[in-house]
């Protein structure tokens, strides 16, 4: 039975999510593992409306997370200088199981670098060298792609996070990152 | 033995953080809880820079998780229309391990909403209804606080998001919402 690789991130909610989940459901194939999706799990979700229907959604992601054997996470900045919210939490539920979460983002940004070109004109820096944006809250800097348990958690599970920098028309398309997580994994997967 | 509540949260960014973690634990206390932090984390890495640091801290953030009973989450947006990811991985990890996911935000817009405001005019649509923003990438409409995974935990934990409006300067201080999530963890915890 081929190792299930649970394909974590924000792709579910581009246009084309179907045929996307497909093509890296065939380069799972291709390395030995089966891709597994949360691409389906609305249209499953039936006449649910709402709350109730977000709630069973919730109920179905976690349900297929627990059935995989590792995860593989878009983490390519959504809204924001960093990750899916969705794709940090299945990232985190997998590493409390103790199994291999690995990951690969579009941008090939610093965090700090990011964060602060996000902020615009909205931080500064204090006397020890450190930024603070408008609120006063520290800006992270620590050399990774995002927040640190992010990265810790692909660090810890023995592979490193794959920072490709790729034009805007591709961000959400372009499958390289993936590939190289896929053959990273195969990598870890047999020595345990 | 008192069970132990992972404070979790982006309020270790903020420049009164040990202030507030210490508000936190007093609140726990006085409800029969240990509130664990990780604001002291960063001090403790010593000489360690970068990368390097950056790791270190995130396995002793996640030894920390692993001791906690439960996790109460300041989920109030952070940079963007979403929470903090480093507290969504966390909220993600103490799920995985069954523990209960308590969450407030002083924010009481619903998800949708604020996704739209942050988008300005970046967004349109489409014939169902449904909105999508310039990458055509769909926005969650499920009358939730946040992406579904986080409010689908709290709800699955036997909680509700805690949902607050309050005022810009109080939003990183007002502790009303934490305070009714240790009420509500007082509850789950002595049904168990």
């Amino acid at each position: 039975v081929p190792p299930k690789v649970y394909l974590a991130g924000p792709d579910v909610f581009l246009p084309n999510a179907t045929e996307l989940a497909e093509h890296k459901q065939r380069i799972c194939r291709e390395h030995g593992f089966e891709g597994v999706s949360a691409v389906d799990v609305d249209r499953q979700a039936g006449a649910r409306r709402g709350r109730r229907r977000g709630w069973w959604i919730s109920q179905c992601n976690e349900q297929r997370l627990r059935e995989c054997d590792l995860l593989i996470a878009n983490m390519t900045p959504f809204r924001g200088p960093s990750l899916d919210v969705g794709t940090a939490f299945e990232m985190g539920f997998m590493r409390a199981l103790n199994r291999p979460v690995l990951g690969y983002t579009n941008a090939a940004t610093d965090f700090r670098q990011r964060t602060l070109a996000w902020l615009g004109k909205g931080w500064s820096k204090r006397r020890d060298g450190s930024c603070i944006d408008a609120d006063g809250m520290l800006v992270e800097n620590y050399r990774m792609a995002d927040n640190l348990m992010l990265e810790g958690a692909v660090l810890s599970s023995g592979a490193e996070v794959i920072c490709r920098s790729v034009e805007a028309a591709k961000r959400w398309t372009d499958l390289d990152g993936f590939v190289a997580c896929v053959k990273r994994a195969r990598a870890i997967i047999s020595r345990r």
